[in-house]
């Protein structure tokens, strides 16, 4: 039976950092404390890296201070393209950097074992072992949010593919808009939170403050948000064959601002995929357990799993 | 170092079988003796199982009086979906058997050590050991023939998604025709050896024996040829770069009959994947180096890994 672990876990996202002291073990941390901070901003992506590594240091230092135990390991998880066996960033479009060196700027201002990884990825490692992908070996997790990305569990393991794996929302699904990226008809140009609030708006005209308001005006009967809905359904449902057809699945879950929908989501989606299988794998089709704090359990469960050795 | 091993290696294909008494060790495997038989067809599914059964159990006796070394164990691999795990033939549309246990049967029959693998993961297995997908960790190796399949290495392991894993064939690209699984616009429409035989003869109503004599025509100067050859090459592309997206590939195999043609197909598809990519890892593009011995080296080193434990 493994001891109770003291760590730090940080989740860097576009907007704002969350980060916990976690106590426990990997079969049951427990965020015993958290904090929220705006994500800092410098001038060049090395400054905004600089930045958050001090920013991290700091509040480590400060639960070092507080913490009855002694704080033993630090993970960190973000956002883009991470080398995580080299602790390195290597790309965020958002944050700005290219190939930072967190993991080694980080163990240099902590002095303590540190474990760098992408949020996707850890909130997918997350929902494997304490959430709704539990007991799967072949399993997708899907956060669907301003972007959609996955974290691909394969074999029992997480593929990242040198970083790069799991860009789910830019699947092209055939002709369509012209995507940011170069390709037409990307998923996330239609399915993301984003993508069904900004469709629905160009439809009516109607201002909506996210998808969630879509979904609310589909409950309520509006042709317009019921049609922009069906649109980001048939998406998904395309994405998730896709998705199946390829890798195989036991199970997809689905995260994120859409996922909140609940079973305005799941029951087309699932009737849908039902009609497209045919020698394939059929997923479950399940919401995620963890809801936003996905990504500081990871970061939690890696520092843990680096401790375990 | 591992010691010299005897084992039988069979490939099974939808015409006929490759066998081969297999020499050597895990890292250098020499195929000794070499068999073709025509595979056996029974009124059923599961006699034709049992026919295959028969057939291969007379392989390894004959060359079990033959050899000077004992043979040690059997590998066998076979089209369809596989659970390798379980030894079972889940489902072959084209030699009709539906959940056959191979490995228990064949086990019985011939008092050896016998593993049971799908033909297109061995394959790719062959090429990762000892091909052109040597020292790569994240690859697809992708026979293209009367259709497409691939075998999925990643973090250096075969995926096999329960038996389901690679149908890259299915793969829907967008709008386009029907396909026999019920989807629309699926890759091996456009882009098997078939489809582009096929899609010639029907824009010219010119008889072709197969891709090799588009690939020929398209180098003659045939403006038709080179309008097929050009939409296979595009769905290709497509494919691949769907692949990268969501896998995070270094490289992509091509094998199989439309793999003869070369760099008439490597270098198109290498140009408009350059075009494609933007964010993602842009995958090397090599040819199989193993030809159609891949089956039957992947099933020969499966049996000496198994001996290896």
């Amino acid at each position: 039976m493994p001891s109770s672990r003291t760590v730090v876990a940080v989740d860097v996202g576009g907007t704002d950092i969350k980060a916990a002291l976690v106590e426990g073990d990997p079969a049951a941390p427990v965020l015993v404390d958290r904090l929220r901070r705006a994500t800092p901003r410098g001038a060049t992506g090395a400054e905004t890296a600089d930045a958050l590594v001090s920013l991290i240091a700091d509040l480590v230092k400060t639960w070092s201070a507080e913490s009855a135990n002694p704080i033993e390991a630090v993970g960190v998880v973000v956002p883009g393209i991470v080398d995580a066996e080299a602790g390195v960033g290597v790309f965020s479009a958002n944050l700005g950097w290219r190939d930072y060196p967190f993991r080694a700027a980080l163990r240099e201002r902590l002095g303590l074992p540190v474990v760098f990884d992408h949020d996707v990825r850890a909130g997918g490692l997350a929902e494997a072992r304490l959430g709704a992908a539990r007991g799967f070996t072949d399993a997708v997790v899907m956060p669907i949010g301003t972007g959609i990305a996955a974290a691909l569990l394969l074999g029992g393991r997480l593929h990242s593919g040198g970083g790069y794996a799991g860009e789910v929302g830019h699947l092209s699904l055939g002709a369509g808009e012209r995507c940011g990226c170069g390709q037409h008809g990307c998923l996330e140009l239609r399915a993301s939170s984003a993508a069904v609030a900004r469709r629905y708006t160009e439809r009516t005209g109607r201002p909506v403050r996210g998808a969630i308001d879509v979904a609310n005006a589909v409950r309520a009967g509006d042709p317009d948000a019921a049609a922009v809905w069906a649109e980001a359904v048939e998406a998904l449902a395309q994405a998730v064959i896709l998705l199946t057809t390829l890798l195989g699945l036991q199970a997809v879950v689905l995260g994120g601002g859409l996922a909140m929908a609940g079973e305005l989501l799941l029951a087309p989606l699932g009737d849908r995929l039902d009609e497209l299988v045919s020698f394939q794998r059929r997923p479950e089709l399940r919401l995620a357990a963890l809801g936003d704090e996905a990504g500081c359990l990871g970061a939690a469960l890696l520092a843990m799993d680096l401790l375990e050795g």
